[in-house]
């Protein structure tokens, strides 16, 4: 059974600066805790309570796991969902620390300028490791990725990752300029995506809804979904989705 | 100022029971009202409270609304956000009661199976009124649609929306074989999206991320975004987007 100290630390990783200071992060849900493992995530243990199947730790996943026990009572206090499944585990995100841009390897990669919304930055995660892209850079002014939020929607996504880069936009202005010679930026007023043929390495800046790209973005490739009907934007997730299905199917 | 019988109503809207009841709806935000007004929704009236910027409502689109004030501690009790902008408007939903699958008219439609995540629903409304599709069919075991998380992540999509249909899957699947000659269904063992080529009318079906689609739809052309890299599959909402996009640029 897990004691109060144990309770204690996991409830304190639901801020940034304990996440930060452990170098920890926690993952809530069966299929996310899977997946996660798959991707080849370092787990310290694994928290289940009473209602948890324990029949669904017979995958191979599982087989080396530290795996404890709680009551239905203390495992309210470390579960941050509903209707929890009744199990959590505690995973390490070390590699993930002082990353540098020096990190990428020619390859295609997204910057995300300002996202604020955990579960659109989730998503993007997901998409991005759906199309074999494994390194993302995100601006200072974008939200942690290992907000509580954002894991549940990232499914996983985060760990296969090879990089998630935070620097600010100056630098990533310059180390875009010196790298790539395609960069791409979604915004309202550029080329139809559909007549974009894009060359093997490219880089794709996409902006917050609110507050749209760095205006130091704007001198890059403006590319823009169509719009057929109405309404002021798409979904930030959606606007991803659509241009990277595009720039990788070409 | 607003009196407590507006409060305890307003109040009861964020019960879905309540809102069939009534026909009415909350829209909370500057952004979302705007846009719902010019999608031609009747807007009963708008609540602000002493932190809302007054010259904000100089739009024509506030031109003939009816505005009442609220202290702050009352706008808090009808509030459904942390950090409220100060505006709440009661919107009429009548529209949208009874629809009919024969209120369809020989146009592009989306089947929605089960979705459960009123944030995905929304998302889906807002980048089928991106790209012109005019009506939605939910089986009877899809989220409510005007669920105040779908509300807000639709921002404003709803009411351009000219059909929000609900009906069980066998009126649905009964209709679509005697209406449509194009019917696709995203799953993950289908052709490549990339290959199809569409007619000028289709009807696309997308399940539920945790439970797929109903078995009955599997006999209709199934189509897949194809995989490059990991994970078990995309955001419902992603894969929707990337479909629609393909679909009305062929």
């Amino acid at each position: 059974m897990i004691g109060q100290n144990t309770i204690k630390f996991i409830k304190s990783l639901n801020l940034k600066k304990n996440r930060q200071l452990n170098a920890k992060v926690i993952l809530e849900g069966y299929r996310l805790i899977v997946e996660s493992i798959n991707a080849g995530t370092k787990i310290d243990y694994i928290v289940i309570n009473e209602n948890f199947q324990r029949k669904l730790l017979n995958l191979k996943e599982f087989k080396n796991q530290i795996i404890k026990s709680s009551s239905i009572s203390n495992f309210n206090k470390i579960s941050n969902t509903k209707n929890s499944q009744g199990i959590i585990a505690v995973a390490d995100i070390k590699k993930y620390f002082n990353q540098s841009l020096q990190n990428i390897n020619n390859e295609n990669i997204i910057i995300l300028d300002g996202i604020q919304d955990p579960g659109n930055l989730g998503t993007i995660f997901r998409t991005c490791i759906w199309y074999g892209i494994k390194s993302i850079i995100l601006t200072t002014n974008t939200i942690d990725p290992f907000n509580l939020k954002c894991i549940r929607s990232g499914m996983g996504a985060h760990f296969y990752l090879n990089n998630i880069i935070q620097d600010n936009h100056i630098n990533v202005l310059k180390y875009l300029k010196n790298h790539y010679k395609t960069i791409y930026v979604a915004d309202m007023k550029g080329n139809n995506l559909e007549k974009i043929k894009s060359s093997n390495n490219w880089a794709l800046i996409l902006g917050s809804e609110a507050h749209g790209i760095n205006s130091d973005f704007k001198q890059f490739d403006q590319i823009t979904i169509s719009k057929i009907g109405k309404l002021e934007s798409l979904n930030v997730s959606v606007a991803a989705g659509i241009i990277i299905n595009k720039l990788t199917n070409d």
